[in-house]
C-alpha cells in the first residue's frame, strides 16, 4: 500500500496568508470513503509504514544521517494523544522517540527558546516526534504576552533558518495543525467531565485557555503563514473526525518516507566468509 | 483479560544456584497452545495493557510516583527487538520510554557504570523499557575482563542496592532474559545472513561474542543469580519460539501492571463548576 496521493495533495496548503476558518475542520478532504473505511485503510497503512521506518533505522545504523521529525500542534483536545496511539502506535516503538514539551522550566527559560528543542532533535535512523514544539513560543508566547512582540517576531525567523538547518543535515520534518472547531473543543472537553476515567486528562486552565481562541487561531494563522517554507512546510488537518486526522496523517507519514526512499545498507562483511565462519568453522558445533 | 497465572507462574524463578542448560529454550512453559494459538493471545492482550498502562499514566500526570522498568537481556539475536515491537508495541508510545545502551561512550565510562542507567530511568507514570542494561557491566564485562573482578563483584550488590532503592522510590522492575540455544543463535545469524534485508543487523563481532558461549551462559547464571532477589526478580523467556517469547512478556507486563493497580486519579476540580464554565458561561457560545 502507497501513499494517497490525492488526500496527500489536498492537505498541501499554498504560500501566502492562512484562513483558519476557510478550512473545514469536520472535512476530510482527499479521502472519499466513511469511518470504517477510513480506520481500515488506516491500518493497512501499518506494514508498509513500518518497513520503511525500518529501512530508515537501518539506514541510520550504517552510518547514514536522515531522519524524520512530526511536528503535533493542536488546542487542547484537539487529538494530538490519539495520533500518538492510533498512527505513531503503527511504527515500531524501537525507532521512535516522543518529546511532550510541556511549559519550560525556569532553566529552560534562561535559554534560548531552541536549546530544549535541540536535545530532544531525533538521531539518525529515527522518527521523532514532537508533542507540541518550538511552536509554543510563537502560540501561547503570543497570546499570553510571554514575550515582547520583537522576540516574537525574530523567532518566526530563529525558526525559519534552525528548521532549514535541520532539513540541511537529513532532517525530513512534517509539521501538521491538528484543527478542530470551537464547538467540537467544548463537546470533548464536556465528554472529559462526564467520565471519571477521563477527569486526568482536563484541566480547569484549558477553559481558559478557550476563552482565548479567536486569538489562538490568529496566531497560528501568523505562525504557519511565517513558517510555511518549501523545506519544512505546514498541514492542517481536519481533525474533528478523529479518524479521518488519524488517516491523514499515516498518509502523510508515509509518504514523507516514500520520498525519502530509504535503502537497506549494503553489507559491509564478505558473506561467504561470515557464512563459513558460523559453518566448518563454528566453534560450538 | 487477565495475567496468566499458571505461565506467569512458571516463569517465576526460584532462589539459589541457576542452570539455564536446564531450562528448555524451545519450552513454552505455561502455555497450551500452538503459535496461531499465542499470536492471538497477545493480540487480546492489547487492549487490557493499554487500559492499565494509561491508568498508571494518569496517576503519573495526577502527582503518583510509581511507575514500572522492563529490563531485556540475552545474546545477540535472543530477539530483544523483537520484544520491543510485538510486545511493547501493544502499548501506547506516548507512554513507553526506550533506551538501547550500547558499547558505553570514553564520557560515560568516567562515571560509575550506574551514571548512564539513572539518566534513563522512567520518570512517575511511565513505562521504562531498558534493551540491555546495567547487567552488561557484568556480563561482557566479566566474560572480557573490561573491569577486573573485584569491581564486577562489588556491581552485583551495587545493582542490588540501587533496584532496591528504585523499588522503595515506586518502580516495579521486570527482568527479562531472553533464553535461546546456541544453535537457534546460529539458525537466526544464517538467516540474516541469507536475507540482504537483514544484513544491517549481522555484525561480524557478534560471531566473536559466539564464541564465547558458554562464559556468557556462565556470567549470565551467576548475575541471575546474584541479582534474582524479591524486590527485583529475574524471569529466564524460553525464546526460541519467538511467539511465545512476546506473549511470556505480555503477560508479564500485564501481571506487573494489575499487581500495582493504578486507580484512575479523582478529580482535583468541581466537574459542576467546570460544567457550568463549558456550557452557560461559555465565552465562544
Amino acid at each position: 500500500m502507497t501513499a494517497d496521493a490525492d488526500l496527500v495533495d489536498a492537505l498541501r496548503l499554498p504560500a501566502g496568508p492562512v484562513d483558519l476558518a476557510s478550512i473545514d475542520t469536520n472535512g476530510a478532504p482527499g479521502f472519499a470513503g466513511g469511518k470504517e473505511e477510513g480506520k481500515a485503510t488506516l491500518y493497512a497503512l501499518g506494514d508498509t509504514l513500518s518497513d520503511l521506518q525500518e529501512r530508515l533505522f537501518a539506514e541510520g545504523k550504517a552510518g547514514g544521517n536522515r531522519s524524520l521529525l512530526l511536528v503535533l500542534q493542536g488546542m487542547d483536545t484537539s487529538g494530538k494523544g490519539g495520533t500518538l496511539r492510533h498512527t505513531v502506535g503503527l511504527m515500531d516503538p524501537q525507532g521512535v522517540r516522543i518529546t511532550s514539551f510541556k511549559a519550560p522550566t525556569p532553566a529552560e527559560l534562561e535559554q534560548d527558546f531552541l536549546w530544549r528543542i535541540r536535545k530532544a532533535l531525533p538521531t539518525a535512523g529515527y522518527v521523532g516526534v514532537f508533542d507540541r514544539s518550538h511552536y509554543e513560543d510563537v502560540l501561547i508566547a503570543r497570546v499570553r504576552q510571554l514575550a515582547p512582540l520583537e522576540e516574537i517576531e525574530r523567532r518566526y525567523e530563529a525558526i525559519n533558518a534552525f528548521e532549514a538547518e535541520l532539513v540541511e543535515g537529513g532532517t525530513t520534518i512534517l509539521k501538521c495543525m491538528l484543527h478542530i472547531s470551537a464547538d467540537e473543543q467544548k463537546a470533548r472537553l464536556l465528554a472529559r467531565l462526564d467520565d471519571p476515567s477521563k477527569h486526568w486528562k482536563y484541566n480547569s486552565g484549558d477553559v481558559d485557555e478557550r476563552a482565548l481562541w479567536p486569538a489562538y487561531q490568529g496566531a497560528y494563522q501568523v505562525a504557519i503563514e511565517r513558517t510555511n517554507t518549501d523545506v519544512a512546510p505546514w498541514h492542517v488537518i481536519p481533525a474533528d473526525k478523529k479518524w479521518y486526522r488519524n488517516l491523514a496523517i499515516g498518509h502523510l507519514l508515509l509518504d514523507a518516507l516514500e520520498t525519502m526512499d530509504p535503502q537497506w545498507p549494503k553489507a559491509d562483511f564478505d558473506v561467504a566468509v561470515e557464512k563459513r565462519r558460523l559453518t566448518e568453522e563454528d566453534p560450538l558445533s
